[in-house]
């Protein structure tokens, strides 16, 4: 390729400083380095973690910096020794990556992985501990080890996962986060049986993700909880089948869907990042055996809570990261999944807008209609 | 038998207030009811959630009543329609029932039943909502569903676990509470597998069990941790290996045991009853895997907090009731391990008294040097 081994200029949103709006700037992307793969983003949709980084509500978030995480795209070049992807193979950016060679990889019991961790949690590449970013000289810190905000980006090999080519990038770019993440906090984490009773807090793309794997399971009733009473025309389509407003009630909402359900839920997901909610999908829980998974993503600094009488009558406390799917292994399998029509994914997308649209976009995030929005990266 | 159907006046331990000397009383125990039966207790040992409740902790202790739950004895008649142990059977009263029944029996997934506890937690029988202990016609409490610092007692036929004759009940009177949930939160709550690292916070005779069961399972490394070092060769023998007394340590005992283990813990047990022990004890559980389960109870109104972030990146939170086994089922099991010299009891049994030196055996608990008191109930 004429670029191979170049400094690539293209069009980045880049985050300057939090809470300010992102910036469309002529970036120059690095050639990659051993063990590094430059790749071509197509498509970016917005995910809760980069407004919440964006927001300055995370202690390890950097600027200035580049953000995003869920996206699809197309190898540009590989670096030396990189052997699993070349030029011109469809990729899916992985922020948990997945080297198969760590304690993390090996130990059979967790999908995430220790080989980029410290490079990837302070916005560089672990060769040389710097960023493959600038502008104008002034690197800019890669974000979750992806920065999918750009035209290209520069991901690590054990960071990055080779799909079918046949599908489509516009879609599967959401198997970058959000839909893997719910699917598999039932799937992988909680381990939903035919016939359970499962409660779902916060129906936006990982709470229907959620109802979409509990339905697929076999959960003979499917709980959503949302402050939002518009949401339930749509969550039903994924497999909410009761809808519960905790507004509509007096009492605590565990109270009211201990109620509800003789008892208890078998399983219960936050998919809010609030730890009041937290606690109240704990407490939901059935008595004996009841497991509540948090999947949220809280502010910094803020604490969960409950009687630890609550775990020692038999509920279990739980929590998933990327729906405990290995990412390299599982995204194509994920993709394959939706080539047969086995998973949805069209359907969590409600707004298409461009790169340069971004901030529209984070804007659109914050009303209740908007699932997800895919941004083209064309100019 | 002579005194089937008659009220038997024995002897008795009376906790007349909270806080204050247990009085040895001449009770009157009622004959038992349909579904119920009475038994005569031949040995008692204490456990911590006597004194708990004694010392007046408990939200749903009742006063006056007859304390002790972990104790063994012969059945001296039975109430209409029991079928499952006759007068003159060896017994261990059972703090946890077992129905068979219950949608929590029939779960499969908890060893919790719900037949009686609506009586049991508010001091009565399930038959009239009554108690069969008085004292010149006052009614004492039970407590517990068992009362077994009595030399009779009066036990729904879900509690009561018939056991080999050829067990010697000053022994085994130990199966009752604390040396199964030491055991049964390694064997059935943890799972913990061969190789495996475990941190046990407390080392008295429900953290030794832990030792224990640990052993059994494979355990690599079993780390007791307790603030008196004084323990260490006792622990010793019951599997622990290594020992770290948080009193010499600067550092949160955490982060001591994260740094001694290269990340982190498989499997954590907190035995004490302490809230904030019970956060230490997850958050030196490794990320990833690690999995923590509280056994001790802590004091009424206190609460557990950690991060998300702790249970997001791979960390589970568990506790553990009678460690998780069926106690009609799977006492007399325990019973025949013992007989086949499979797990220790005799060696947690450091002092012996009588009942009516019952208040000594109280203030012995709180010394080191005691793991458990027997007390005989031979007046």
């Amino acid at each position: 390729m004429a670029t191979q081994g170049q400094v690539i200029t293209c069009k980045a949103a880049v985050a300057w400083e939090p809470n300010k709006p992102l910036v469309i700037e002529d970036v120059q992307v690095a050639p990659p380095q051993a063990g590094e793969v430059r790749v071509k983003i197509l498509y970016t949709a917005l995910c809760h973690t980069d407004a919440y980084t964006w927001g300055g509500k995370d202690p390890e978030g950097l600027f200035p910096c580049i953000l995003g995480h869920e996206a699809a795209g197309i190898v540009e070049s590989v670096g030396e020794g990189v052997t699993e992807v070349q030029p011109g193979d469809h990729v899916i950016p992985c922020y948990q990556a997945e080297c198969g060679e760590c304690k993390f990889c090996k130990s059979g019991k967790t999908n995430l992985c220790g080989k980029v961790r410290a490079a990837t949690g302070v916005g560089v590449m672990m060769s040389d501990r710097k960023s493959r970013f600038s502008v104008n000289g002034k690197p800019i810190y890669h974000f979750m080890g992806t920065s999918t905000f750009s035209q290209y980006t520069v991901v690590h090999d054990v960071s990055v996962a080779k799909i079918d080519p046949k599908a489509p990038l516009e879609k599967v770019c959401l198997l970058g986060c959000g839909v893997p993440t719910g699917l598999g906090a039932v799937w992988n984490t909680a381990k939903v049986e035919a016939g359970s009773i499962v409660a779902i807090f916060g129906l936006g793309t990982v709470g229907l993700a959620v109802a979409e794997g509990a339905k697929t399971a076999g959960a003979s009733r499917i709980i959503g909880i949302d402050i939002d009473s518009k949401k339930f025309d749509t969550a039903k389509k994924f497999g909410v089948t009761e809808f519960v407003n905790p507004k509509d009630h007096e009492k605590p909402i565990q109270q009211v869907l201990v109620d509800l359900t003789d008892g208890g839920v078998d399983y219960s997901f936050e998919c809010i990042g609030n730890v009041s909610v937290m606690r109240a999908a704990l407490e939901c829980c059935h008595k004996g055996w009841g497991t509540s998974v948090i999947v949220g993503v809280a502010a910094s600094g803020q604490e969960i809570s409950t009687r630890p009488f609550q775990l020692v009558t038999g509920r279990v406390w739980k929590g998933t990261a990327f729906g405990g799917f290995k990412s390299r292994s599982q995204v194509p399998w994920l993709v394959e999944k939706y080539l047969k029509k086995e998973i949805k994914v069209d359907e969590y997308i409600t707004h298409t807008l461009t790169l340069g649209e971004i901030n529209k976009a984070f804007d659109l995030m914050h009303e209740g209609g908007c699932l997800r929005c895919v941004l083209s990266t064309d100019a």
